[in-house]
């Protein structure tokens, strides 16, 4: 699908103005302007990995590829609009990060059932390995086809029966959201990014000064959400702080929400340092690393918990995930404790 | 009941010999042969002890603090008779160490389903509590009355009617085993103890080095059961090398053994030394209370493990004795993380 003309691609009450900096798609970096030249660049990206979305055709490993550079360049992208927002076009602005927040959500999903499931085979499969070993060491009491490891076994098909519906239904909303007028105008805004990026009236996205101070706030807020985190009590290891029953509610443990943030906000640093072409900070990739953890395990643990809110299941289905929610918090826990220990060395640096 | 003449008390085949050492009842600590000493005072702590039981009448808390004295004295003799084993003659050590660890396991066992008991449901207080306020942070959607949080309170209540049921079995074992013929043969014996201690023919219990030698073979003993243990595994927090599915074997998990035998060697060596009268060692308390929690965690998780092989118990009491089973082994896990830290630091001393 051709992008449209710029004129229908932006929304209503949004002039188009001649871009600060090189303005051709695929243009060489600009030093004088490196915020129009990070923004095309990335979508650009965003466009060669929509055309080898399409052209990957039947191959999934293809496939898989061309939707992570999607989503890289759309993270990329909203996160640069997000830090220098006050240069630009606000509602434009605000507008297009909500498009391309709902895209990447939509994209990513039928991948994160995949690899939530095999988190969750895997932890159940170390459970049985335990108690395989534990049967073998006393053949006479170890009862190996006792009531609780059946209750694994049942407990991985059902989660494999959900996650696998889960990725399937995830993959046909992916589809219909490739074809959907809502894509097209994202599609077509990025498009108009890639040639020419809207700024506000007056701004001056070419002042170093500006541009940095702009950047060095993603630091700030960084360091506000991260101080609101109980790092102390993280610190001491089985503290049992993230151990939970398992939540009904949709986003999870609101005990997790401020770590989750922390992890966005890590992202959005990481963006903001790569638009100025400064150095990828690997001090703090250790840290990213055990936020990434913590969300997994925290989605894993509700996908447990969900699952033993299907009807019908027998008692040693439930308790097996019972056993697996536990196990999966107390990864969560884990991921807190790596995440305050590398980061404190990591600022210690 | 008045102690019959130590003929009829002793097991056939182990002649009266007289005793090296002082031999009266209540006879003051001779430094020449602490052995002697420390089995007739620890026999005479037994009979008082038991006195006191048998005065305690209705008062639980009396009864409780005199079957506690009790138990610590048949400790202390079965220990002593452990260590000193070359000294003495060996069926009738033997035998009345059988018979000493027989008594103190149907006498402790009616506290420890009580305190097993309080520890579960502890637990469970624990995670409904996060789960309250996890409700109260988002009351439309966290469900307070969802099945997970009703399947914590009716697993409490079927905790609650098991372990008391446990309990009342106990209590009645207790009472059976003191009004038992074998009993009173164990009370005999203790009471021949505490006026003669039958040692071998050509034994030296008045010689320190003997005496000397034997009591620092327990902690031989107890450094090759530490160095048989994965302490460095251990050292990592968050190993989840305690995690497991739950066991029907009647010892529960077969990796917690080792660690419940250095615990019990911990316990023979410091009544070692204080037979020879040796400062109580301060420096292994932690690591003794350590495999104390290990203990108490790892018959936890057991007792939530066949809670939840009960027959027609509804899934959601299911899925939250596995939550409770695996948060009981984590602590298991934290219990041999904090032994390996504070053994470590006191070897280091």
């Amino acid at each position: 699908m051709a992008p449209r003309p710029p004129e229908q691609a932006r929304p209503q009450g949004t002039p188009v103005r001649a871009p600060h900096g090189p303005g051709a798609p695929g243009a060489p970096r600009s030093p004088g302007d490196p915020v129009t030249a990070y923004l095309q660049e990335q979508a650009a990206a965003f466009l060669r990995a929509l055309r080898a979305r399409r052209e990957s055709g039947t191959s999934a490993p293809e496939t898989e590829a061309a939707v992570h550079a999607l989503r890289g360049a759309a993270h990329r992208v909203e996160a640069t609009l997000h830090t220098f927002r006050p240069l630009l076009e606000a509602e434009w602005a605000e507008h297009l990060q909500g498009e391309l927040n709902w895209l990447s959500a939509v994209l990513g999903s039928e991948y994160a059932c995949a690899h939530r499931l095999g988190r969750l085979l895997g932890a159940l499969r170390r459970l049985r390995d335990e108690e395989g070993a534990r049967a073998a060491a006393v053949p006479a009491q170890g009862h190996p086809e006792g009531p609780l490891p059946m209750g694994a076994a049942r407990a991985g098909a059902l989660l494999d029966r959900q996650l696998t519906l889960a990725r399937n239904r995830a993959h046909s909303a992916a589809l219909d959201a490739l074809g959907s007028a809502r894509f097209h105008a994202v599609a077509d805004a990025v498009a108009v990014l890639a040639s020419e990026v809207p700024y506000r009236r007056g701004a001056s996205p070419y002042d170093p000064e500006v541009v940095g101070v702009l950047a060095s706030l993603t630091s700030h807020r960084l360091a506000d959400a991260i101080a609101a985190l109980p790092l102390d009590r993280a610190g001491a290891p089985y503290n049992a702080e993230a151990s939970a029953l398992g939540s009904a509610a949709p986003g999870g443990e609101p005990q997790d929400a401020p770590w989750h943030r922390v992890r966005g906000l890590l992202r959005v640093r990481v963006y903001a340092a790569e638009a100025l072409g400064a150095a990828p900070e690997a001090r703090t990739a250790p840290g990213a690393r055990a936020l990434d953890r913590h969300r997994e395990a925290a989605d894993a643990a509700t996908a447990a918990a969900a699952a033993a809110r299907t009807p019908r299941i027998a008692p040693p289905t439930a308790y097996a995930l019972g056993v697996l929610h536990a196990v999966q918090r107390q990864e969560v826990e884990a991921a807190r404790h790596t995440f305050q220990r590398v980061w404190r060395e990591a600022v210690r640096v």
